[in-house]
């Protein structure tokens, strides 16, 4: 997956299936001297969707990439597509939400560190300040945002305002524990990927591990997933499990599942940021 | 495991936790100069429950096998233990309960076969004649007790009569898919284990696999449980997963899960064969 | 991956990168109507190396599926291609090798009996007589072929002429616990899979299961890999893993280690059957 | 695994194996009042080995838990036992030691900080400044040992002088990249646990990661054990895997590589600082 650290252009398509459109398509980034680096698609029988991610190296390209879009605007048009061009060099400006706990939020801080994500993070929001000693040591502004049940369609709206000073192109929610409201939703005007700390679509909602430890399954899991007004229902981008058995207790349930957490989320992060993921309906396609 | 395959006794234990238990239990085992091969308990802290398996060998033990039980009665008189004493020697009589599909028959049957469980499989019961050749190819009775809404109370009675005269000590659903009526589960007289093709408590009821493809999961798994008057709620046994991609159609799923279904369902028999497993309110502790 | 049950054409190609491969294969299948189904490909960017693989419909295609080699031969020469044009709706002629244990053997017979694998057994070969009950079940013919240190050679030039008789396409050691020698592999004019019953390159040789339990690893594996003279050095195709403990014995590996050894030499037999597979230098791509 | 939360003692015995050893114990635990929690044993039917762990409540115990290893010593007299006795209430006195990479002492010191593990980590030792700023974060002295073939001798005794005035009783490689010699291992006084980023016995030795990439592994893990003086030959305590692909460079194997090691050796430490590993020859026995 390194073909992320050359300068890159990935187009991502998603229109009814017909004949043709590969062809069009690597036609199209031909004729342009593009080198197609990867290149991945999926019909889904059942809808008639087709769905699309081309990727092509800027070396010796002969257009500007950001005119591709609209060089590509025409073929879109003949095929009714929806389509997106992301330059690979372009780091993705993401912001952490989060609330007491803080293991998704340090990994993802030290993934960053590393540069395993071509990401900036220019803001940390949290309705506590629970977790300002790691903003403070990657030196990454922090929003306290409290919220309660009164105040929460005025923070939401403070919240949304600061994304949208900030130009955040992907909210992370690393653990923040309230429900983003229809409204909030509406007005990010990004994608939101939430973690869910069970193996959706078992165990919604409140308390996943006590559910879980009731119930006596023999592994649980973590989900990563597209926000959306139907909670826990949105797209799943990933998802993972471990083993558990009698002796495990809902604290050990809950420290097994903090590990699968940090490393679901992050695999949902990269994959969403290379531009790999499209959804349709309730589902995603993962271009790996 | 192979302990299993010396001449051994299984004793298991279930009473409220109170201290002395182990030392109690082990001193009668040595007082009859008998080895403890393995030994392993459990108390859950949160409903004070006790439970224990002990398995120690014949070898050199001065109490036939079989005055045990009867001799440990006034130990279990003091703790107000619910207990079992099985002779691992002593195969236990399974019988099998099959619709269309073979799958799991087929990978039980080649498992007695090998014979890697310590089973007898005297009957064979099926609602249809189409898994009649593996009958035919390991000389093993097969009855046909075909089922309607209108015939089910009937043919479940005939059911239980057939395992009664075959003094059958567990029914294994190989994927027989028919719901067992509360009265016959009251009326059968022994555990009843059944395969789910879903990871519980995901996907409840019918089509699992065409609800997870439509959920848009990235993993699928199968649930072996012991079967009671709630559908898809017995105690968990056993869970496996599998990976599944947007690549995967129904189909996929189906054939995917195959493979899971036969060796969860051939692990939870395993272990109830050894006696590994003791069920407590919906739960099971599984000792391994 | 139902894919496979259209009619449809696999296209594999391999050359050295550069630009317009995808452009122009992509346009030579759409020159001709086709509607590609799937397309993937992978440049090694150490050895630069190009792998590819597609697949397009047959319906609506103007040319017979079985001109397209004649068809494409021009662009390959163009791009000094090595190549290979496949119709899914024609099975794969596949010869099975067994010695005395026939897990593998009776699984893959009972995948080919479900239809899961595209796929005609015209043969069984075997050093053995052991497993003649399964190739009678599934009325496939069964040559048994003994050999001793001495007629080794003329025992392998015998199967040799079996194998091309039977004009087999693709021969799988199901457990075939001979080695064979670098002659038979120059002669037998096909692919052959082989399965070892350890994670390679750990435990190469004798007594895998033994040399795993010596060792007292935690994890046991399997491995499908392409048959080359160097004994376990083969392009690996697929591995899988199962979790171990102190408590199993050699026994229990060994049993733990079929269902591993089943399932990963199915899935390598389902992968080179549906053209997914292409190796080169030590390695395999695997398009799924 | 709560148990470990309780006050309570672990007794570790190993001898070799003859009857009456589980009742004479757990008589000597319930004749001072003590309370059973956990009780593991096992028997090396091979080696006549018998290991045994149980852990009994301290609530309501008759004899001071430091004063439990002298009355134990008539029985482990007897039986011919060496045994060590842990209150869990006391907790392991930790030393890392870490060189440029610091995920895995990233890793544990978020665990120790959510008091994951009963530990005490007075001292890291680097043989570079790299990861100063993790040892400031967390408040911990840091010593910048610096190592060139020649030092090695006079700093491996710096080293363990070091231990030993902190009266060390656990040393963790997390990611120190130098082998330590015999004599440090002779002279250290405690266990040394390694993380080998390898699936051990596979790529023994340097590069690990180069190595699975070359052979074309299609599954990495990693390995944590007990630092022997023969490399990446100590008894395994845990393993653990992660799927690879033919896109995967080695910079990606590394990548994934790093969550499976932090994984691996946070498991290996718990279970040490448990007291559920018993080595015996070149193995070890995990009672989880």
């Amino acid at each position: 997956m390194t073909s992320q650290r050359k300068e890159s252009v990935v187009l991502l398509i998603q229109c009814k299936d017909r004949k043709g459109i590969v062809a069009r398509v690597s036609g199209f980034i031909h004729d342009f001297g593009g080198n197609i680096l990867d290149s991945d698609h999926h019909t889904d029988e059942e809808t008639n969707d087709f769905l699309m991610r081309m990727e092509c190296s800027t070396e010796g390209l002969q257009i500007a990439p950001d005119q591709i879009s609209e060089a590509f605007a025409p073929i879109a048009k003949v095929f009714e597509m929806r389509y997106e061009v992301h330059q690979t060099s372009r780091r993705t400006r993401v912001a952490m939400m989060v609330s007491k706990q803080d293991h998704c939020l340090a990994d993802l801080l030290q993934r960053h560190r590393r540069d395993e994500l071509r990401i900036d993070i220019p803001l940390i929001i949290s309705n506590h300040d629970t977790c300002a000693n790691w903003a403070d040591l990657f030196k990454i502004p922090f929003a306290v945002c409290p919220v309660t049940k009164e105040t929460k369609p005025e923070q939401e709206r403070h919240v949304v305002s600061l994304l949208r000073e900030q130009r955040i192109e992907l909210v992370v929610m690393a653990r923040y524990m309230q429900i983003l409201s229809a409204e909030f939703l509406a007005r990010v005007g990004c994608p939101v990927i939430n973690i869910h700390h069970s193996f959706l679509p078992a165990f919604i909602g409140a308390n996943p591990y006590r559910q879980a430890y009731e119930r006596g399954v023999k592994i649980i899991g973590a989900t990563a997933h597209y926000a959306t007004q139907d909670l826990d229902e949105g797209p799943i981008i990933e998802q993972d499990v471990i083993r558990v058995g009698h002796r495990d207790t809902v604290d050990d349930l809950v420290r097994k599942g903090r590990d699968l957490e940090e490393i679901v989320l992050a695999r949902a992060v990269r994959r969403h940021i290379e531009r790999r993921v499209l959804v349709y309906g309730r589902k995603t396609v993962v271009f790996d």
